[in-house]
This record gives structure tokens, C-alpha cells and sequence, in this order.
């Protein structure tokens, strides 16, 4: 089953890899937090430090502890001690959080969508309305048995998700055909208590989402917000994420819960060659109204009525984490600007002891005009101003932080009436006159922007191969490709393909097998309705459609 | 002991009241739904109805009845029937909410205070750290003891607010008294699992808020912000509530549990004299930094570590309840026009079967063109253009909403290019050339605001009343008013006045005694520091202050 949010497994076989990565990164941590708490001391007494906690291991060599330490590093996330699977969504991520917030919540204010809350808690009676939707999520469910030091009569459970929560209430407000389309959406948290092992962003036991649930009356009408909705979620990543993402509807294997189709958007992470569910926007059918009886007369019939169709759909603080993985290096953190909370540092440099009064106040006065100039712009920026660190330190620092863009300003640039700076994606450096930052600097920015995208989506073009030969499936995998396949769809297949595409790597640990990903809407030519056969050597049947697979989170 | 949010007991002896009322209020919901399956039946048969599901109880009458009836009826909140104690917030009111969100928000963000997100879940052992905090919440935590069908190892708890969550972490980021001030906030959602009768938006088990926490170097620093705090907290209710509040202390007895001291903006409602607690900001004091450590070397003092200052401060969905008592009438909801999703509602009419076509046809262009002037003036507005409806039954319907000007557009009004228009808070009806719509709609729905303000407060005033004599205590409370008195500050002598002002009402039911309800900043003249008496006549002690009191919520 699959849903609005991270529930991929991660298969037996890699769990004791990623549980040693994340105590390594927990380690790292230690060792900074350590660190830090050494470089309190120096600074509280007013002594000069250039010891920065930068990031210790290599994207390319250890990615899941690169990770880690990044999100941690770049104080995006902080790992809640006192229960496993939580994480603190720290200012630097609930930022962008609140930029993707912002932005959405205009795009469905504009369809017509209108916002609600309703409680955190659902009873057992109204989750196991429809018997697959409770399946699926039961095993996940945390359960309130006590309030103070009373049991209470009937236990809780915290939603995972609010179908059941919300539906009963949709039957007694739609009334008329009149109230449809019916929409609306929540901005929440969620509580799904997987026992899988849990990384920021991609996997937790609460996460930050919003749920849309909205009503309408025909097949049609439904289906087509699914995709006015995938579409904007295509827009989070694309736009805003500068993430790259495959639009295209989910097998009936991984579909929601319950569910009638699953329409999806799909990132991959160049790193490690997997792909990533980025969002996913369902078409409920008639299954929930049915078992909630959501009904309004038929407008062209009097007398009879029609169980309304139903779409659910959820963006999650998962969007975050795959930016990270996509754009961070080495480094630390690499911010697209359009989602940075500070698209521009300022940094000051080249005054010592030696430098005359004048030139110094001048350096001052000039520094101060170029951060009213970039405010006035309309750019995110800031001056370092902080005392006590050189400039390579401040360097390190907002590079660990990826802000997008390092603006040095000393008393050469000032003779030359320029600025200095240096791109945080790719290091390449420049000057831009003074007079003409406000147009150069948000321009430069853009460009960033664009670069950024067209990189990430260079590396999914080149990773994303047609496979037509099955023993090239494997080896594809082992060089970090997801694949299109011709493929029959059916459940049984997927599964054997899924056991029969494990592999070994160098150390003989074993790899995971592929799962399908998605039907992309936009298909490759060269599948023969009636003649091409499904890649599975072992299956027989004709193909369907391409379906792309990938080893995956 | 007293908190950010709804935590008033309701006496034993006025529960029994209350359920009544809400089992009458059930009911009558209950009959509007079913008269609404009805009217359902009679429009889908196309037929037209004029009936309107009013408001049935009278607001002089029955308050708490009435109250319930227009929260439902007005479609701002549903009874989450599956779990007692839990409401459904509806767009009617999630709108409000989001308008006091941003303005709140933008304050904070003006002062630097971040936003994060904390885990919902609390462990006992952060929570028991601190003595009097633990005493407060243990009897309404909700605890998850169990996951799928495996018990917890160690249950944890849903959290009633979030100081205990935060502050371990506190202990870690703050490394020097360079990150001071350190400011958070998170918007969510806390669960308090009260044994008493729940009101909605007043007193829930799970309610929204914001919660800040924040830590200073001194004692004054952190008292500064308690105030800035608070007066924000005096803008939501005066400035987009149209609420007044007063702003004061709160005694020992009703402060913050484990907190120094906690300010408060206190309401009044009218309808039953009693005194409602607006929104909280606490100064913690130390008591918490000592307890979970979080310190920062003394910048005065090589080598001495500080204990920071810390305040916390909420402000909930309580705000919107209060707004619906003060406003509302028998029509319904009466909203304040700066926190009214829809500011204006136009209704065309006076178009029969008689009308001509050109008066049809120019009628219908001129109500698109005042449709777009407000729009383009920036007015919150919409056209009612809905058929099978009477003028008449319009004209209740966004009553019963709250909507705060009715404009009415028929040929009459053509021949004379004006508008006619309705205020809801007065009834007042008038005139406006169309061509000044721009200007006087936009000046009258400020005058609306200001004028519900000053009926509010001028209402507030005079049942303010300063009292000097014990004797007139009881007899003002029961003419609905909160009172002013002359009191010791001691806790035992609040507890014997709570006992002591208990008094009878016409039909033999017990009526709660007062409670402090704060020290109000702006103190009365005439008491007289080592001469005038506590009011309480068993007590004797000086008064230290005059001090509000008032049956309560």
C-alpha cells in the first residue's frame, strides 16, 4: 500500500547499514555538540576562534551520514531524545515549510478550497468503515488508553491520516448537489508509528502535512483535481524546490489505502540512485462515501441519488529532506533562492589595525548602503557583522547553512566600485559595480535558481533508462539508474520482480530489490499494444504501459 | 493555579445548568439538521423554501443555549460526536483564526522571534522536572500507552503545552549570552483531557493556539517582553475583535503553574456579568532554567555561569468564543468587519416576471460593476445570486453568519443610482451614491468596527464597579458585574472570598462565588498604602492593591 506520506519499507537487509549510519551521524553530533560547547568557552572569553563544525563525511562516500549531519549541522532539524522516530523542525526548515505553505495554500484558495481543522483524535468505530483504508494504517497507530490516571472508556487513536475522521461530517454538510465540488483542507500534523527506521524529513513517526479532502459529483470532475493538484505539487518541487519530479499514477500495489487511484509525483536522489515518492494525490472513488454514505439526489433524476466521488491529497515536510539530498554537498546545505530565508550574505572584509579612519568609515558608510540597496531590492540578505571571526570561518559557516549567494565587500572592491561574490551552488566567483546590484544581484539570484533545476534535472534525465532486456535491470540499478520497463501491472509480478532484482554490493551486503514507482503519464514510444510482453522473463503477459521501478526510499 | 488557555473550573453546582443547556442546544441542532434534510428534499425538487434555521434561544434568556446555537447555525464549529470534548473547526472560523495568525504572526517576527515545531509528544521525565508544572497537568494529560497492537515500553503523552518539550533543547542551543534574547514559537495544537463540561472555543480538550518561549539574560529584559507580549495579546481583542480587555497581573492563586508571575488581558461578557481570562504571557522566572539547566557565562563575570529568564505565552482559539459572546444577538453572529471573511454581501432584488428586459439587463450589468468597485476598493464582498430564495430569507441567512453590511440593489435604487444598505450590528439602514461606494463602504465598515468597540466597552465600564463595602459584593455580582476591591493579595483570603460569595438565583440554584481575576495595571485612586483594609471582612490585613474579581469562566 502506499499513501500521501513516507511509508516505503525499508527492507530487512539494509536496516543494520542505515541503523550504523545513523549512529555515526549521531556520533558526529555528539562530537560537534562537544565541540561547540569547547568553542562556547574560547569565545565567552573573548578569545578569537576559526573552528568550524563543518560537515565530516563525504556525500559521495557515506550519503545516509552526510545527510544526518547536514540537516543537523545546518540546524534544520534537532533529533527529539526522549522518543525515537521525532524530530524538531527547527527556523531554518520551518522557513522554507512556511514559504511551500504560503504558496500552495494561494493556489488552492484559488480553486476554491477552504480550511478546517478537525480534532487529532479518531475513533476504532469510525476507522474501520472501509476495511482497507484500516489495514493498512492499524499496525501504525498510536493509541490513547489513559487520561490523567483514569483508563478511558473507549482508547483513541492519534489520525494518521483523517478520512475517517472527517467523513462522517461530510455526510451530514453535503446536502445538495449544489455544495459540490466540496473542499477542504487542513494544515496539521500526523502520527504514524512505523516501526521502519525513521531520518529526517523522509521518514518520522509525526510529520507536518496538509490534507485536502473535497467531494464532487462525477468520475470526471473528480479526476480532474486530482491533477489540477499534482500539478501544483509538481510546482513545490519544480519551482520552488528546484527539484525535478516524473508526474504519473501509482500501480495498484502501491495506491492509497483504500483508495480508487493514486496519482504521483517522483524525485530521484543522484547519490544513491533511488527514487523518492515526493507527493500524491488520490482519487478516492465512491468507496469512502459509500461506506460513510455521502449521498446527494442526481440533479438529472429526481429521486435517485448518487454517492458523491472523492479525492484526497497531502504534501509533506518530506519535500524538504529530498531538496537536501538533491542540491547539499560536501559542504552542507545548498538553498534554491526562491526558498532561501536569506538569499544574501553580506561579509565585510579587509579592514585590520592598519587601515586609516577614513577608509574605514567609508568601508562602514558603503556596507550599510549596499544592505538598504539589496533590501530595497526585494532581496533576502543580511551583513555578518560578528566580531571575533575572519572571514574564511563566516565563509564556512553560511556555506554550511547554503545561503545561495556570499557578497564580500573590502577596501579593494570599494576603489573598484564593486562587489565580490560567490555562488554557493557552484562555487564560481565575480564582481558586480555597485550600481547595479539591485538589478544584477536579484537576476543572479534567478539564475542560480534556473542552474540549480537544470542540474538536479541533467542527473535524472541521464539515471531515468528504458530498459527492454531483463538482465540489464540489475546491473541499471547497481549504477544508480530507476528504469522504465514495459511492464503487465499486475500486483503478482510486481511483487516477484521486487524479490528477484536484489543484488549484492562490493561488501556482500545485499541490495534491495525495485519497486514500481509510478505509470508516468508522459510514455516512451516503442510498446506494441498485443505484442510487447511484459520485461519479467517469468511473467508471460503482454505489457501494459512503461512503469518506472527503482531501488527506492 | 491559572495558564495560557481555558482552565476555570465550573462549579459543581452550575455543571448541571449547563448540560441542560448543551443537551437543549444538541437538540436544537438537531432539529435544524433535520429541518435542513427537509428544505434539502424541498430545493432538490425545485421547489422554493423560505425557511430559515434561526436562532431559537433568546440571548437575554437562555445565554448559554443561544451560544451554542449560533456557533453551529453559523457553521463556525461542529460537536465532534465520535469523542466527547472535541469540536470541528469550520471555515467560518479557521478564517478568523488565520487573520489573527498573520497579524500576531507579524508582531512576533518584528520583535525576532523564530518559528519551530516540537513533537506532540512528551516524555514523563522532562515533565516531572518541574514540581508545581507536573501538579498542574498530570490529571488531564492524555497518554498513548500503546502502538499497533504492541504496548509502549515507556507511554508517553499528548502535550498540554510545550515547556517541558522545548526546554531540554534550550539547555543545548543556548550556548552564550550572544544567543540571547532566544525567542520560538510554534503554532499547533495542545490537548488538555478536562473532566469539566467543555464549551466550544472556550474550554476543549484539544484547542489551537500559539505558544512563545523565550529566554533572556535578566529579569528585566524578560519582563519587557511579558509586556510587549501582552499588549499584542490587547491588539488581537481591541483591535480585531473589537473586545475590550484590561490588562493586569494575576494573583499567586491563578498564576502560571511553576511560572514567577503571569499577565493577563481580561474580558467581560455582558450577558451574564462573568469574567473571561483573553490570553496570558508569563515571566518564568528562573525556576525552569534551574531545573533543566540552561545557562549562559555572566558577560559581566568571567567564569560565572547565569540561569537565563524565561517567559512563555499563548494565545487560543478562546479569542474567537469571547468575540461571539460579546457581538452576537438574536439573529446570530455579529462580526467585527476586520475579521470577517465576507465584509459585504450584496443582494440583488425587485427583478419579477413584470420587469423588462432592459431594466433586467441594465440591472444585472450595474450589479457585476458595483461588484467589481467593491472588489477593486478592496472590500471583502461577494453577490448573493443564489435562485429558489426570497430577498427575505437571504437577508436571515447572512445575518445568522454575522456578515457586518447588507447592500440591497433593486430598480428603485437604479432610477437613483444609490445602494441601499443594512448595518448588522445596529440595523441602521441608509443610502450611498453608487459613485462614492469606494470611499463611504470601506469609512462605514471601519465605523461598524469602532462602533462595536465602543458599545462593547462602554458595556465593560459600567459593570466595572469599584466597591468598598462587603455587603454590595454579592448584590453587584448578581446584577452581572465584575467588581473592584481593595484586597491583601494573601491566597487563603482569595480562597474564603470564592467560598463567601456563593449566592442563590430565583429558582434556588447555587451561583458560583468570584474569583481574582487580575491586578489591574491601571490601579484606582483611594486606597491608602498601611490604612485601607483588605475588603474581605474575616481577613483584616492591609490591601495592597485593588484587585478585579468576578464570577468567571
Amino acid at each position: 500500500m502506499a499513501d500521501t506520506a513516507p511509508t516505503t519499507a525499508v527492507p530487512e537487509q539494509s536496516k543494520s547499514a542505515l541503523k550504523k549510519a545513523e549512529k555515526a551521524a549521531k556520533m558526529a553530533a555528539e562530537k560537534s555538540a562537544k565541540a561547540a560547547k569547547q568553542a562556547k568557552v574560547v569565545v565567552g572569553q573573548g578569545k578569537k576562534t576559526d573552528d568550524i563544525i563543518g560537515i565530516t563525511a563525504k556525500k559521495e562516500e557515506d550519503f545516509p551520514t552526510w545527510y544526518q549531519e547536514v540537516v543537523l549541522k545546518a540546524e534544520m532539524i534537532e533529533y527529539y531524545n526522549e522518543i525515537s522516530g521525532f524530530f524538531i523542525m527547527r527556523p531554518a526548515s520551518m522557513y522554507i515549510w512556511n514559504v511551500i505553505r504560503k504558496w500552495f495554500q494561494e493556489k488552492i484558495e484559488g480553486l476554491g478550497v477552504e480550511e478546517t481543522s478537525f480534532p487529532m483524535f479518531l475513533s476504532a468505530k469510525s476507522l474501520e468503515k472501509e476495511k482497507d483504508h484500516v489495514e493498512g494504517f492499524a499496525p501504525e497507530l498510536a493509541w490513547v488508553t489513559k487520561a490523567g490516571d483514569k483508563d478511558l472508556e473507549v482508547p483513541v487513536a492519534v489520525r494518521p491520516t483523517s478520512e475517517a475522521v472527517m467523513y462522517p461530517y461530510y455526510a451530514k454538510w453535503i446536502r445538495s448537489h449544489r455544495d459540490l465540488p466540496f473542499r477542504l483542507n487542513q494544515w496539521n500534523s500526523v502520527v504514524r508509528w512505523e516501526a521502519k527506521q525513521t531520518t529526517p524529513f523522509l521518514r518520522a513517526r509525526e510529520f507536518m502535512w496538509q490534507e485536502g479532502h473535497t467531494a464532487h459529483l462525477t468520475e470526471k470532475l473528480a479526476g480532474e483535481e486530482v491533477l489540477e493538484i499534482l500539478e501544483f505539487y509538481a510546482g513545490v518541487y519544480e519551482q520552488l524546490l528546484a527539484v525535478p519530479v516524473v508526474r504519473g499514477k501509482k500501480t495498484e500495489n502501491e495506491k492509497f489505502a483504500g483508495g480508487y487511484y493514486t496519482t504521483t509525483v517522483e524525485g530521484y536522489i543522484p547519490s544513491n540512485g533511488r527514487g523518492i515518492q515526493g507527493a500524491t494525490s488520490h482519487c478516492l472513488g465512491q468507496n469512502f462515501s459509500k461506506m460513510f454514505d455521502i449521498t446527494v439526489e442526481d440533479p438529472a433524476e429526481q429521486g435517485k441519488h448518487i454517492h458523491v466521488w472523492q479525492n484526497s491529497w497531502g504534501l509533506s515536510t518530506r519535500v524538504i529532506g529530498v531538496m537536501v539530498m538533491i542540491h547539499g554537498d560536501d559542504k552542507g546545505l545548498v538553498l534554491p533562492p526562491r526558498i532561501a530565508k536569506l538569499q544574501v550574505i553580506v561579509i565585510p572584509l579587509g579592514i585590520t589595525a592598519k587601515t586609516s579612519d577614513e577608509v574605514k568609515e567609508k568601508h562602514a558608510a558603503k556596507v550599510e548602503q549596499l544592505a538598504a540597496d539589496l533590501k530595497k531590492a526585494g532581496v533576502r540578505s543580511d551583513v555578518d557583522t560578528r566580531e571575533g571571526y575572519t572571514p574564511p570561518w563566516k565563509f564556512n559557516d553560511w556555506e554550511l547553512k547554503g545561503v545561495p549567494l556570499r557578497v564580500e565587500f573590502g577596501p579593494k572592491d570599494m576603489e573598484k566600485d564593486v562587489i565580490s561574490y560567490a555562488r554557493r551552488d557552484t562555487g564560481e566567483k565575480g564582481t558586480i559595480p555597485i550600481a547595479d546590484i539591485a538589478t544584477k544581484i536579484p537576476e543572479l539570484l534567478e539564475t542560480i535558481q534556473q542552474d540549480m533545476y537544470n542540474k538536479a534535472d541533467a542527473a535524472y534525465k541521464a539515471h531515468r533508462i528504458q530498459v527492454t532486456e531483463w538482465e540489464k535491470v540489475v546491473p541499471a540499478l547497481d549504477a544508480k539508474n530507476v528504469v522504465l520497463i514495459p511492464f503487465c501491472l499486475e500486483p503478482q509480478c510486481e511483487e516477484k520482480i521486487k524479490d528477484t532484482t536484489k543484488s549484492k554490493d562490493e561488501q556482500g551486503n545485499e541490495r534491495m530489490g525495485m519497486k514500481s514507482l509510478c505509470i508516468p503519464f508522459e510514455q516512451p514510444e516503442g510498446l506494441v499494444a498485443g505484442e510487447t510482453k511484459c520485461l519479467n522473463p517469468t511473467c508471460g503477459k503482454n505489457a501494459e504501459s512503461w512503469v518506472q521501478f527503482g531501488r527506492s526510499y
